[in-house]
């Protein structure tokens, strides 16, 4: 919990009854009827003894993904902890009580005057509170549950729409989440709000914008992705400034872009605002995990609200309709190329009925391709040819992940290219990916389909490529 | 070429002809008749014409690997052209003739009381030159060839073997080539040599630190490998600086570890050794791809020789002998994980008698796990228990690269963790991969497999990552 949060907490006065059930609302009925019978409110300074074990603590409400059976404390010494229920229990109120108060709807902290946008809630850790049974992380109930420690939201944007579409983390987001978002977005600045704010995992969050980035057709406004890396109960959670910089651009920032809003650096100052074809997460748990690759980032978010903006290529707002196009080809795959790969996974894939790989080779865009005779079985070169013959798209990117691929520097290349592998230029692997799924999805030809994977639709390839060093 | 190697070529007198026609000696018999014919050497300024077509410039040898038709020139403006020899084709020697030496062996250049080391030799840029036909870059057919530019290299130590084991493209190396080098060091470390040089292709070098790294049991001396991302005949030849920093450390270095030893920047002022566990090329083509991930550098090398320590994990020379440990298990895999990916490349694997896969899991080490009902076959839990089940041993790195795996913070690790995947901290994923084949390798028991995949044996796992910002 942050010290704001903590603070606010104090100064609050007694609420009725009736809230204080609603917060226990995910107690099982044997928990509840034992409080109940006890007189129990949330808050209560309370001791549990069962034999010889004690413990004491004031009563918290259980999260809606929490064990029902398990009674949430907070000890003196700060930490919460969680006892299993058990019918032989006893228990006694003393000391002091603490106020915790029920999260307020977001309607009734609406504030009139400020931009309107929409919020579209996923999931992942920026909606993510610890389970203090498991010492997990696990989703929160409802984006309340996250705006409860964020009260300068408010005096920022108006949240018009709010749409919970799911709880999930990011990595088990997939094709069908990212339409049913791009309809939302679509929809939502379609109806005249300013921009769009997404919640969602940090994970696979660099593989949604760039969904995002090619579904939404002629975007004329923002789309900020916000994700956290520290669960909101936490202090050092990064999700309240990842969030407040991607709401204050969605309501008034002058970019029409699918951009991700994330830390810039550990401290707690500044977001940068990354393109969503140029995005990665380069780090399992740093705030600053977030990297703009081979591409400048759009700009950079101070916390005040002060916008710096960085990169030469910025798309404006602008009149007219967005249109979500989500014609998409899901029986697509991405492979690694290492020592000893096995190339006859291509026709694997073929058999599997998939219409387009995306190869990770190695340096410029390397396959083995002339291993030593005796060792032959290796070449990639015979399965690329398969494959194509069989009418699969191969496109080749760089595991390097920054710089371009190169279909001409070196004899491997250029053999591997004459197959009719198409070299992707600057493109993240993961962005060649999502976008071989969506131009496949057009069903164009052969030709125009290796035409628009190598043409620079929405800022994934570039002519001259950048290096940020951040 | 270096400004260096073309004033050494101007100071050189006139050398004998016989000289001259080993420069020759890889044109093609009508190309050499045709210029014994007119008496032309190497260096002579020429102008050859056929019909309409003129062009002049100072004749060129051809490389081992060029076209042996094709006739290359140095023209005025400082470029090379290749002209196709046809019989019908006239020449005349006119203007200024250059002096083109032949390549020294290196026998004749050692000096005495330097360091003895030895060179091992594989291919990769840095054995290699442009082709002037093709405009792209081929191997060179010797080290001397390399070496012709780098007198320096012969200040420092002194090369006592020099083994041309391949002249492969790194992308073509893999487990046995790696067993070969590795007896090569270890033979020569045994023979009573400072250290050894590597000199091999950038793409997959990381993976062969990796795999030497584990072979070389023991290890008392160091091992540097060196690579170029330019050309040797290109003025932005990095190779240079990165032999020479290389050599010198396996000269004098008191670092008992393979380590890789490319450039820090784009000037060409410093090289940093990566210990070869920790080490990934993260850029297609600039000069200072290299980067230590999860770690610190060893140590810097300035241009003029000073070294710098860094890390604070160095192990020392010692006395003793190194073991070529090259028990390899080939039959290994690396999958990466995306929205889409199909859990089936498992069971495909387990058909094709895979030992043991690496996963590239999202964030902390995510696979997808609870995906909504209706797409439940994206889930990967039932074909990681299947795989599991089978004997396979299930490995979890991170697409991140920087950071470390988690098993315990979310409950979809927790679930992945319990069908018995094995979490490997904050490892590389081709790191992991050459490890894993390495450990396979030993025939171990699955549960000592799974112990050695999670301790740190050549410093690839770490007790705490650092993030050193280059």
């Amino acid at each position: 919990m942050t010290k704001k949060a903590s603070s606010r907490l104090k100064k609050k006065s007694s609420k009725a009854d009736n809230v204080r059930t609603v917060l226990l609302s995910n107690y099982s009925k044997d928990v509840l009827s034992f409080f109940q019978k006890n007189k129990i409110q949330v808050g209560d300074a309370i001791t549990l003894t069962e034999g010889i074990k004690i413990i004491s603590g004031n009563l918290l409400p259980q999260t809606e993904l929490g064990d029902s059976d398990t009674i949430v404390l907070k000890q003196k010494n700060g930490y919460n902890v969680g006892v299993k229920f058990s019918s032989s229990m006893k228990v006694r109120k003393e000391g002091e009580k603490v106020q915790i108060e029920n999260f307020p709807t977001i309607t009734q902290k609406q504030k009139k005057g400020l931009p309107p946008i929409s919020l579209i809630a996923t999931g992942g850790t920026i909606a993510s509170r610890i389970d203090y049974l498991t010492g997990g992380v696990v989703m929160a109930s409802s984006p309340e549950e996250i705006f409860v420690n964020l009260p300068e939201l408010f005096d920022e944007v108006s949240f018009k729409k709010i749409h919970q579409l799911y709880q999930m983390g990011s990595e088990d987001i997939s094709h069908k989440q990212w339409i049913e978002i791009a309809k939302t977005v679509a929809k939502d600045l379609n109806s005249g709000l300013n921009g769009t704010v997404i919640m969602h995992g940090t994970d696979m969050m660099g593989y949604t914008a760039a969904a995002l980035s090619f579904m939404l057709e002629d975007l004329n406004k923002p789309v900020v992705m916000a994700g956290g890396q520290r669960s909101s109960d936490r202090g050092s959670f990064d999700g309240a400034l990842n969030l407040i910089s991607a709401a204050r651009i969605a309501g008034k920032g002058d970019f029409a872009h699918v951009m991700v809003s994330m830390h810039e650096s550990s401290d707690d100052n500044t977001c940068l605002l990354s393109p969503g074809t140029n995005v990665r997460k380069m780090h399992t748990s740093r705030r600053d995990a977030f990297k703009t690759i081979n591409a400048h980032p759009i700009a950079r978010i101070d916390y005040d609200g002060t916008v710096t903006e960085i990169s030469p290529n910025i798309r404006r707002r602008s009149e007219g309709e967005v249109t979500a196009n989500i014609k998409y080809e899901p029986k697509i795959a991405l492979t690694k190329i290492y020592p000893g790969s096995d190339p006859e996974i291509l026709d694997w894939y073929v058999d599997k009925g998939v219409k387009g790989v995306i190869l990770e080779g190695t340096g410029l865009g390397h396959v083995p391709t002339f291993p030593p005779e005796e060792e032959k079985e290796r070449s990639w070169i015979p399965a690329i040819e398969r494959a194509i013959d069989q009418g699969m798209f191969v496109g080749m990117t760089s595991q390097c992940l920054y710089g371009r691929t190169n279909k001409f520097v070196y004899r491997a290349l250029r053999a591997t290219f004459q197959r009719g592998v198409t070299y992707l230029e600057d493109m993240l692997p993961e962005t060649a990916l999502v976008k071989l799924g969506w131009v496949l999805g057009q069903q164009k030809s052969e030709e125009e389909t290796k035409k628009m994977m190598t043409s620079n639709l929405r800022g994934e390839i570039h002519s001259k490529s950048y290096y940020f060093k951040e």
